[in-house]
Order: structure tokens, then sequence, then C-alpha cells
């Protein structure tokens, strides 16, 4: 499917990619580039990957696949870098949770010789680093590739669409613009809401420091996951998609302001009828494949 | 331990109370009543129980702990006909999320022959009704006494801690009052934000909808597990802790606000701030034994 493939920064999902693609095959090499020494040794360690390059320069040079899976802070400075670098026709695609700021600095650059696609994994976990990735990360989950219905690009897309599927995952395409709200409202407003209800418990009294995380069991303990995911990766996506998440999160405050007229109110036909349209939701995600039925996420009781 | 116990309503809570002293046989015999004849059905069809009593009064008759695991919008009808059916001595308690209002209940009853006193075993799933019960729910899990320093009940605080021990659950006694604000803290704030988060999701664009389920494991489906719990239940809790709740919610509601500066100013380093002090709370959880550490809940891989 490809020559080589370069893979820009090797933490939970570089280095699921590069556990997919060694198991795999689709691929005659492919090259390594982290920019932290405790990365690549832990790549070493694990006989991951045997082919480093030293810098971004030599990693994109004669690889027709370059993915940055990187913070969406670092895609100007690796592209600094390497823009000189990349062989004709390379298609670079990325991993990144939000697509309208990261997509104006390739455009900035206007790179001629080279395809940018954009793609988003819908995978992974509240841990981070080389050692938390695993090869099926992107079994069942969605990618969403941004094509904007660019028709130039038509064969680079379905190129990049096997790659995905190739990995286990399901693809759809998608607009920028869509990418970015939708991520918005599943992904994005979720991590806000999660930093910030942790953070009004933890704010308490200082007597009860201990009481919010013995009975955490009671709700808490499910926030505090996604509460704990890679701090600059989340700075980076609040920042970058701030339009989107501050208009979402004025539509959350104020279906938070109508439920608390409701209980003032002691309107429990309101909170009834609330409680049975998000409980359905859950049904169809569970449908959807995309969580597991099993109570309390099965879990493993203790 | 006990002569006779009563359970009065069957459902996960009940249920799992019944299934635990089945095999441990911590008392001569054991009493259901429950008002559902589904709910009855399916605990004989599990061989759970024989002895069913016909009406509350029946239930109550010679037991010497009388278990209400029933929604608090209950405890009053279930007073109402028991209320001289009960043994000379019995001790009374509940399971319930919020102990304030009940509290006043059972003062306005002022029933000089029992001892009431409430206990709240923070233990339990997204799902309920007889069959999502099981014996171990209790296992590693605290239990809430709230004896409210009644030194003249100090005989029969021990006796229900013992019980709870025996279910496997760990127990500490606390005041009403403390136990009203640090559950509405661990527990209904989470579960009021669950449910406003995922209103918040489904309530965008008709076009969107089926996106909001495709991509909801960026984070929003860990939200619908608690926003699909028993709605009967958590309308009478928010109800009955709405004084709390308001409280902590405008506190939530100041946290917000705060974030969306930070996220317009682009002030980065308030959010990694932000990030690193929630990060630690989850490692804290597990550290108490609260949740496991396995990535993504140990959710199966699917």
């Amino acid at each position: 499917m490809f020559e080589k493939i370069a893979i820009i920064g090797c933490g939970l999902i570089g280095s699921s990619i590069l556990r997919n693609i060694n198991d795999n095959k689709i691929c005659k090499s492919v090259t390594v580039f982290d920019k932290s020494k405790d990365v690549v040794e832990i790549i070493k360690k694990e006989n991951l990957c045997s082919n480093f390059s030293k810098d971004v320069k030599s990693a994109v040079k004669d690889s027709d696949l370059v993915i940055f899976a990187i913070p969406l802070s670092s895609y100007k400075e690796v592209l600094l870098s390497a823009k000189d670098s990349f062989k004709k026709d390379t298609l670079i695609t990325d991993t990144g949770s939000v697509k309208k700021e990261v997509n104006k600095i390739f455009e900035n650059f206007n790179l001629t010789n080279i395809s940018w696609i954009a793609s988003h994994p819908i995978a992974g976990t509240e841990e981070s680093g080389p050692s938390a990735g695993f090869k099926d990360l992107f079994k069942n989950r969605w990618t969403i590739i941004c094509d904007n219905k660019n028709s130039n690009k038509k064969d680079k897309v379905e190129k990049l669409k096997k790659f995905w599927e190739f990995l286990g995952s399901k693809v759809k395409l998608m607009s920028i613009e869509d990418h970015d709200y939708i991520l918005a409202l599943t992904s994005h407003l979720p991590h806000a809401i999660a930093y910030n209800i942790v953070k009004t418990a933890i704010n308490t009294d200082e007597k009860f420091k201990d009481e919010i995380i013995k009975y955490s069991a009671g709700g808490l303990r499910d926030f505090t996951r996604i509460a704990s995911s890679d701090p600059l990766m989340w700075r980076d996506i609040f920042i970058d998609n701030s339009d989107n998440i501050i208009k979402i999160l004025d539509e959350f405050s104020k279906n938070i302001e109508d439920f608390k007229k409701a209980i003032i109110e002691k309107n429990g036909d309101k909170l009834l009828k609330l409680f049975a349209s998000t409980k359905n939701v859950r049904k169809e995600i569970i449908k959807a494949g995309q969580d597991v039925k099993s109570p309390d996420f099965g879990r493993k009781k203790n």
C-alpha cells in the first residue's frame, strides 16, 4: 500500500499505529521520529522499531505517507523543519482532535508537491505515552477523514481510507467545519465539564477532602477518568476549538439553569422527562457498538 | 445477628442485600415485600426468597431489622401502612441517597418503640430492578450510617455497622448534614451534570444526531452511563437534596465561567494547572480502591 511510512510522534496514538503496522505489514518500511529520548528508549526496549530518524527531515525523506501524531501546537515547528524534505506526492495526514487551526498552518506553508489530508481516529484512553499504546486501539472505532470535497485529492483520500481500514477502523468523510463542531459536542464538551466537575469537588472544605475520594463510587469517579487525560494535548484542543466549545458551553449553561429551576420548583415531571430522554441515548450508543453493555462498564468487581 | 429481616422494596439494592443474606445466613428468616408483581415474579423465578409478605404490615411484623430499599418518595406511604405493626425495639434502616427529608418524615411519625437509623451504601450500577442485583455489590464499597451522635442508640448503631460489614461493606459514621453535602458533591452533582451534558449533545441540529452516537467514544459515552440511571430514584434525590445541589451547581457554574475566560484568552498555563490538579484526584481514587486502574475502566476491547 505504501513504500515507507514515517510516524512523527510516538505516544499513545503513534505507537498504536506502529504496533499495528508491524503486525499487518502494510508497507515495506516504517520510520519513527520522536523528540523525546524517553519515548525512543521505550520503543527500542519493546522492540517496536529499529529504524529511528535522528530528525524530522530524515524521517519524512523518501516517505510516501507521513503521519503527524503530535500535539496540535507542534505542527508548525515540525513543518518548518520538514518543508523542504518531503518527497514529491507525499501524503501527509495527522491524528489531531481539532482541524481548523492546523489546516490554516498547512495552507500558510503552501506546500505544492504534497497532499495534506487530515485524519482523526476517535480512539484513545486516559493514559498517554508509548507504553499505553496497543495494536487494536482502532478496531471498531471511527476515523474521520476531512476531505472537504477536494476532488483533485480523491485518489489520495481513497488510499488514506484504506490505510485506516487496514488498522481496523471504520471511516467517515466529513468537512473540517462539521468535524470540529461534532467533536466539540462528543468529546471536547465532556472533557471541559469533567475537568470542572472534578475541580468543583476538590475545591471544597478541607475537612471533606478525604470523603470526596472515599465516596467517589457514587458518580464522581467516572468523570475523573477523562479528567486525567494528557494535559498538554487538551490545552491545545481547547485553544484551537475555542469558538465551538464556548458556543456549546453556553447551551449547556442554559440547560443547567433550566434544571436548577425544575428542582427549585420540585417539578418532578420535567425531571423525569429529561432522564427518560438521556437514558435512551445510552441504548443507541451500545447498539452502535461504541460502548460495552455490561453495568459499570464491566469494571472488574474489586 | 438478627432473628428476622424484612426487606421492603427489592430492586437493585434490595435484591443484592437479599442475595447476600441468603449466602451468609446472618438471620433465621428473611421476608420480602415489593408492591410490584413483576419484581416478585423475578425473585420467585430466581429462587431468591420463599417468604413473601402480602403487605407492608405483615412484612414488618416480628422483624427485628426492617430495611427500606425504596424510592425516597415512598417512605411516607410505607410508614403510614406499617406504623402500628412494628415489633418493640425494631431497628429500621434504609438505603436512600438523601437523609434530611426522610429523617423529618420519621420524626413526624414519632414512633416511640422503634429505632430509626439511616444507612446509605455507596454502591450500585446504572441498571435497576432485581435482575440487576448481585451479592457482592457492597464488597469493598463504603456504607455511611447517620448516627447524629445519638448516644442512646449506640448499641443499635454498632449492630447496624456489623450488618453492613457482614455484607462486605466498609462503614463510616456521619451526621445527616455532612452526608447530604458530601453526596451532593460526589454523586448528585455528577448525575445532574451527566443528564445535562447528554441533553446538550442530543439537542443539536437534526443533521448531526447520528454523528453524536457514532463518535461518542471520544468522551460522551462515559457520561451516558450515569445519565441512564433509574429516573424515579433520581427525581426524588434532586428534589430532596435541592439546597445542597443548587449551592454546588452555582460553584460549578463559576468554574465554567473561569474556564471559558481561560480559553478565550488562550491562557495555556491556567489550563495546564487545572488539568494537573484533576489528574491527581484519579490517582487517589484508585489508591483508595474506589476504581479500577485499567485504562477505559477495563472495558473489554470490542
